[in-house]
């Protein structure tokens, strides 16, 4: 067999759909359904982690002066609220463009399109774990304090504003996890368009 | 061209190597080349990242009281710490993988070990990105402070601790920024293998 005639293979619809037995249409489409769920999980946790962090406050009176708790006196929860806009935001892009493509039941072979979602789902992933990771470590400052360095524990007097600052933060660590797992799958979607050698050896590495 | 030729074609190795006009050895050992130099890179930076912190220390006097700052004082740089170790380590294994496998001028091939090395990478890739993220969150309180929550500037009083600790930020901040490209290289190497619709049809999406 001929070089040339291997290439007629690859431009040639039907085998592609079809190529190495595996029936590519199909595949796809599970991978689409997976990411469409996905990305519609990211749009509701990150719209709920925000919303929760928004309107969390809290007003505490000590000997006659009113404090209230908001998240903008955390540096690390602003961050947080903007990270998961993002997220929500970009995800119900990409959400329309996956409703599309599975009511067409199209399978991507654009590789600059493909490069496009590949880049936006990492710095989507990366920046909701960056996000995540910052809060985190600011929640355990104030539920802890660190009496090394004399920051006090602040959730010993805003007991409800912390529980609610954890149910918004336990929203958005799910919501980054989907875009984790969203970034392998078009991580997948985009290099297996660079395959070609399935060779099924286990000799080589 | 029947569907069992094209099957024949994954199978043989020459074709394998030269798929589509991709000298697909060329290309692995470009990559491998690449994944070496950022791997010695994640090593030595995430050493030198995690010797910068520990050894990081600044005593001062206060009122006849003396104070010693020390990285153990933060939490989040014990994480960073720990996390480069991690990082540093992981990356020395793979290291010697690497330089066997480009000694040898072997392509990847095994599914199983692509995708623990593609694992590994994004475990890796994610824990260093949170680390860095967690210990600029806590270097912006001790920088700035936080007087909403009467959190202290902290750098104010430990100049130096605070200038060698962002040293060792610094350093971890490029470690994990290897590490995100190494977990992209290894995607590329684990999903490739999944190819064989190689169309390049700019229609479908």
């Amino acid at each position: 067999m001929s070089y040339v005639g291997a290439s007629a293979v690859a431009v040639n619809p039907m085998n592609a759909a079809e190529y190495h037995g595996i029936n590519l249409i199909v595949v796809n489409r599970r991978m689409k359904v997976a990411e469409l769920v996905l990305r519609v999980l990211i749009c509701a946790l990150g719209v709920l982690a925000a919303t929760l962090m928004v309107t969390d406050t809290q007003v505490m009176v000590f000997f006659s002066i009113q404090k209230k708790a908001k998240f903008t006196d955390m540096k690390a929860l602003v961050f947080l609220v903007i990270a998961n806009g993002i997220a929500a935001f970009y995800s119900f892009l990409q959400l329309l463009r996956c409703v599309v493509s599975l009511a067409k039941g199209s399978v991507l072979f654009n590789k600059p399109l493909a490069w496009a979602i590949f880049s936006g789902d990492q710095v989507v992933a990366y920046l909701t774990v960056a996000a995540w990771a910052a809060a985190l470590q600011s929640s355990v400052y104030a539920k802890l304090g660190q009496s090394e360095l004399q920051w006090m524990k602040l959730c010993q007097f805003y007991g409800k504003f912390c529980n609610r600052g954890g149910e918004g933060l336990a929203s958005a660590v799910m919501a980054s996890l989907c875009t984790v797992i969203v970034s392998a799958i078009s991580a997948f979607s985009l290099f297996r368009l660079y395959g070609g050698a399935n060779a099924k050896t286990t000799t080589g590495w």
